[in-house]
């Protein structure tokens, strides 16, 4: 059990490691919501400092981490503490420049669903915070800008039961993560979803069999390669472009029929597009690759 | 039982009805493939006749189709050919600059599954256009341009046991139908899915539960809302836009209620950004509408 003072708001090595695992080990994490608690005491978003907004515990140091190698991460359990905050923000979102007055919304969390309003909402608790250091040559990247290395990619498919995939650029990794989320839908299009407090239970590897320079999802079947970049066009070009090497190389397939798959059987997927880089995901089932032995 | 060469290449009320049907009556649709059927004699994608491309069956006049009520189409059964083509083209798609030469994939169509080389691909026969004469002040629409009417959105959530309420202009609806695929992943990123001809029985209905200017399509629990554009940006933002204004007006909710829960349960879905208008959804649980009996 880690405490919750043990957060940083960046991923990067000149974060000092709060703890040495060892690959293979299971932990749990405390992690504090994306305000740091701060809306604990005000309903006016202008009061909370966003220099301590979006927190992750760790980072942990993987002893048995090397750069090239992929780090395996196992979503055992999620547990949401009993309260929920959603924001509408002046600015924020697709929609932001209607919003005229900044809007806090607190849920009551409790079992599968909470209400707003009448209108019941089920809940889908996901991490939406999760990567290692950068490769050494960057400095460290704020916990709100998704890059390679992960961090804040809003992907609603990493629950409990999912399985996260991270290049490792870094000896020991340093992992680190938050952004306990009861529920948010693809595309986060107000920039806010149902944001908690809690604790995980993660189960952490290092494993070999393949190596790619971006995040990966698994979760109920599905395999999601996710990537993000600075607009949506950009992130959708870029993501297809990862994926069909990935396909070309996996299967010593043409351009031209990975390209083609990428269209017949992968689904493109917005994660969010509020964040400082937009995140998109391209998922294909996972019996695509079982013959692979990569996941 | 309608013949094939019953096929228009456009939306409108400049195209005469085939056939004139009663609400609740169920039909048989025979529908060609997008290529119209050219691509059996020839795999160069050149050689064929780009203004007969998109054919659908139809128009059906419906006698009791009004303005401002909406055509309710359950689609009973989609039964395929046992061809099905796919195709890479110069140019086309989010790495089209990449493709060098064009090329022709063509799958047998058999079951549940078919096979790029020794890759199994599963089935899910959808169709990719189906629309309705867009309002009068508008001249006809190429089939390929989907807007508030319909057209070909590539939505891929138009199976068997889906629902599809298009809103009507005309007197009639002047329903019309096709381009049947077996297969296209969210996004379509290659632009082209496993099209295919066949068969296709329906029922169609009026109601006047509500009124939306916006396709809606109702798929194994879930209503997705549908909004195409000439951009990723402009279609997110104006179907943001429209989703939100239903919300409020269904539920009588505040914009930065109804806002936040785009973000919350929304999810965006992006159909197609390949063709002239690009299609994206934003999809809910039907358990949120169950109390106002729309659907």
């Amino acid at each position: 059990m880690l405490f919750e003072n043990k957060v940083v708001y960046s991923f990067g090595v000149d974060n000092p490691p709060v703890e040495t695992i060892e690959a293979g080990e299971t932990i749990i994490i405390e992690v504090k919501d994306i305000f740091n608690n701060q809306m604990s005491k005000t309903n006016q978003i202008e009061e909370i400092n966003f220099d301590k907004t979006n927190p992750v515990t760790g980072p942990f140091y993987i002893h048995q981490a090397l750069p090239q190698t992929m780090l395996k991460v196992n979503i055992l359990h999620i547990s949401l503490d009993d309260k929920g905050i959603g924001v509408v923000v002046e600015g924020l979102g697709v929609l932001g420049s209607k919003v005229h007055k900044s809007e806090v919304y607190r849920y009551s969390i409790n079992g599968e669903n909470t209400k707003m309003g009448n209108l019941a909402i089920s809940l889908n608790p996901f991490l939406s915070i999760i990567g290692v250091a950068p490769r050494s040559s960057i400095k460290n990247i704020a916990c709100a800008i998704p890059q390679s290395h992960g961090g804040k990619m809003d992907c609603p498919h990493v629950t409990e039961g999912a399985t996260v995939y991270l290049p490792i650029f870094n000896k020991g990794g340093y992992l680190a993560l938050g952004g306990l989320k009861a529920r948010q839908g693809l595309g986060q299009l107000a920039g806010s979803g149902i944001e908690c407090s809690g604790e995980i239970k993660i189960k952490v590897d290092v494993i070999n069999s393949f190596y790619l320079n971006m995040p990966i999802v698994k979760k109920s079947g599905m395999i999601s390669f996710l990537y993000s970049d600075q607009s949506l066009e950009l992130a959708i070009e870029r993501a297809t472009n990862e994926v069909t090497s990935f396909l070309m190389d996996s299967f010593k397939i043409s351009f031209n029929e990975a390209y083609h798959l990428t269209s017949v059987i992968g689904n493109l997927e917005i994660f969010q597009l509020v964040n400082p880089n937009i995140t998109v995901g391209i998922s294909f089932p996972e019996r695509l690759f079982s013959d692979l032995g990569y996941f």
